[in-house]
């Protein structure tokens, strides 16, 4: 179902409908937004794969076959977007996604927020609603790599490196 | 299929069925056993829970829920176990799993070795096997979280721990 059907059905029922793929950030949030735009969290994986690259482009990531990144997405266990939504215009402004064995493990990659958002609580807003779907899938060991330069940020949200010794490993081709 | 119906059927067509779900270990390596089991590797999932139970029970791995193990072995990418052949019966000697999304990364997890058969090569033999089903999938980023006391094990493999500062990194509930 595209994002504006789904989007406009579920609002509608939102109070009634514990499922619904959507979800508003609360007002208290979005009450410090001067414009005042509605912030908007999904789950829906009909994400358009030229918007998701923009957004991967715009912090610089090096770019990825659509192929490839269409079959990731299918496969992941959660993918969550953020959207601005202003009016009947909607704009892709966060993402991530959850690697899972659907029971004990998740795996979190590719956390970006797009540069014009950063730096205003929306990256911890994003992963806290991430956190909250692993939680409610009853997932107790929720995992990510971590970049130097963004430990910090995950450590914010209760993230620990080399819990009790552990180390994250990495093996490449050769 | 139950793992003898396919381990027989297998067997006789091995030479031609390039996609069996069985694979024994070179004669090479075979050829060191003094016994010279036979050492079958399989990604079938139809493990015995109860088999899978006592090989982690004998690392002193805390037990866990069979309906979740069941979950997560359905949903696990992979799932690879080492088993010793002598005769007709087969005993569960290793076991492995990987969590992936298909296309750009995978996350190994539960790597473990009967302890009658630790310190023979039989771990590196199980990871080569697990590495080379994940490489002809195309999956370039292979990783795991190592307990300190193995990191030297995968690293004899070739995984790097915090490659460029990456640092692996978890959450749990609270
Ligand atoms: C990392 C990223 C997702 C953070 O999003 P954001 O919206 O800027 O973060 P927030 O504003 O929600 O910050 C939340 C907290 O983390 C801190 N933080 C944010 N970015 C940080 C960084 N790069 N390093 C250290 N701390 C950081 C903030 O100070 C804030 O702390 P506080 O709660 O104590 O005030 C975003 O900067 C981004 O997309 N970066 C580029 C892509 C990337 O590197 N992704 C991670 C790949 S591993
Ligand atoms: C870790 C484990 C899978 C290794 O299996 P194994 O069959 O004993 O290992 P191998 O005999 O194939 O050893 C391969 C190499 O790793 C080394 N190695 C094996 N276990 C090691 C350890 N615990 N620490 C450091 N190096 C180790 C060996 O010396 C060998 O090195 P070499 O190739 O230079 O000769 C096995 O010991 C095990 O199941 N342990 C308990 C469960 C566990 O801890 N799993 C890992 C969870 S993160």
């Amino acid at each position: 179902m595209g994002f504006w059907k789904t989007w406009f059905s579920t609002s509608e029922s939102a109070a009634t409908n514990r499922t619904a793929p959507f979800e508003e950030m609360s007002a208290e949030f979005t009450g410090n937004n001067p414009n005042s735009d509605r912030i908007v969290f999904s789950t829906e994986r009909d994400i358009d794969l030229y918007e998701l690259e923009e957004l991967c482009d715009a912090v610089g990531w090096s770019r990825r076959p659509l192929r490839k990144v269409k079959k990731a997405i299918e496969h992941s266990f959660l993918v969550a977007s953020m959207w601005q939504v202003r009016g009947n215009q909607r704009r892709l402004i966060g993402f991530a996604r959850a690697t899972s064995d659907h029971a004990f493990n998740a795996t979190i990659w590719d956390v970006v927020v797009h540069p014009d958002f950063q730096g205003k609580g929306m990256g911890k807003a994003l992963m806290k609603y991430v956190l909250k779907k692993l939680r409610s899938e009853e997932i107790s060991n929720v995992t990510l790599f971590a970049d130097p330069h963004v430990v910090d940020f995950y450590r914010t949200m209760g993230f620990m490196p080399d819990p009790e010794g552990i180390k994250g490993m990495f093996w490449y081709p050769h």
